[in-house]
């Protein structure tokens, strides 16, 4: 019998965000290893377990920890915020298994940043949409400009992940300025900051208002498609319902 | 004090699937509305709960029944699969609530079968994503080619929702073939049916394939970037961390 590690999404943060599935896994595992921030995260209820972590860059370690944790014979959860399927450790673990053929994987999906900040702002996303992170440090920038262009030329709404960061000061802006090239200055815009964690803020603005906020790496951005609009502060996205011939 | 309403993402289907939030809000609400197939998902211990529901095509109806019931007094939870903000109920109720300025919404977040059907297969969407709808009930299907075209254009790992039903038999097709107009055959491709539900079943295959198969109504339908690959039955889109320089 193989070695089964789980990859689990605990959502944005709060626990009773987290699916029933993904808490019963956790409760069940022996070790939990991840981002010294997630384990932090954590209920008391899991204190008690092995809780391990390997600093800020250095995931790939983190997941062989995990390998080796498993053949040890521990029951291994390996924590990401979100889903660990979306900029989570999942697609790593997957590429890193050819090594350790004794050991099998599953993942366990949680709420990513894109549904619990669409949740947070009213419905952003409720047609098509595309989610794109503006962290160029595992994708060259041509490519997250390649693929703001092709976001606006298709009119989806937009979801940026990671649209700043100290060393990053400016993404935002250039990211607005590119999809400005074709898209209106009056498109319909928003975002969360601390979305599931204390001090959850929301903001609507229009796409030319969003060039100029400065947001911090706790901010999920989302800009709307041609069919979005504000509404009491909300940002809502049309699914295309024919609302004006409704029988009143 | 306004009239809340609760919209609630299920999650794809197993109870264990639910978020604790979306559970207890469930719990705590004296009628429960939505699709009936939704309702008869639910568990025995809401089966005592007022449960109401409108036949299919009648969202709005249904819409509309969840702020009557709520003028009523009654705690509402607008039950939707998946999440409730990705082509669910939550915009439209959102369109429907200037008639309804004493009644106030809040969205629970669910997994959506983007991130479900992802961790079926792996880890196919783990960097920047598009989701498109085959559906042209509610979209026209020129605008449905317009977004499979930007999300070629711009290398995004692709999900399909809706890929198919009894009248749109070769939707499928036909959107492959709009894809293979600029993506090579053997692209990394899988689809998984009845996510979180009896039955689930993953297959992988490359995009010439992919267009050759027949899928049903509960398929969600995963095209990889250039990055993807399928490994032991799972298709995996790589972030882009440098394995081969790993120290081993």
């Amino acid at each position: 019998m193989k070695h089964k590690i789980y990859i689990v999404g605990m959502g944005p943060g709060a626990e009773e965000m987290m699916t029933a599935q993904a808490y019963r896994i956790l409760k069940e595992s022996d070790t939990i290893i991840g981002y010294q921030v997630y384990l932090e995260l954590l209920g008391e209820e899991f204190k008690e377990k092995e809780l391990l972590s390997t600093p800020m860059r250095q995931e790939i370690e983190r997941c062989r920890m995990c390998f080796e944790k498993a053949r040890e014979g521990k029951k291994v959860a390996f924590i990401c915020s979100g889903d660990a399927g979306v900029y989570g450790m999942a697609s790593l673990m997957y590429e890193l298994k050819d090594k350790y053929e004794d050991c099998e994987l599953e993942v366990i999906p949680g709420i990513t940043a894109a549904n619990s900040g669409a949740a947070c702002l009213g419905a952003p996303i409720n047609h098509d949409f595309c989610v794109i992170s503006l962290s160029d440090l595992l994708t060259p920038w041509e490519t997250i400009e390649k693929r703001l262009r092709a976001a606006a030329m298709g009119d989806f709404a937009i979801v940026l992940y990671n649209p700043s960061s100290k060393k990053r000061a400016d993404y935002l802006m250039r990211a607005c300025d590119i999809l400005l090239e074709t898209v209106e200055e009056t498109r319909a815009c928003g975002y969360v900051e601390n979305i599931g964690r204390e001090g959850t803020k929301t903001k609507t603005c229009n796409l030319g208002e969003l060039r100029e906020q400065t947001v911090n790496m706790f901010t999920t951005v989302f800009i709307g498609n041609s069919q979005s609009f504000i509404t009491e502060g909300k940002l809502v996205t049309k699914r295309g319902y024919d609302i004006c011939n409704r029988k009143e």
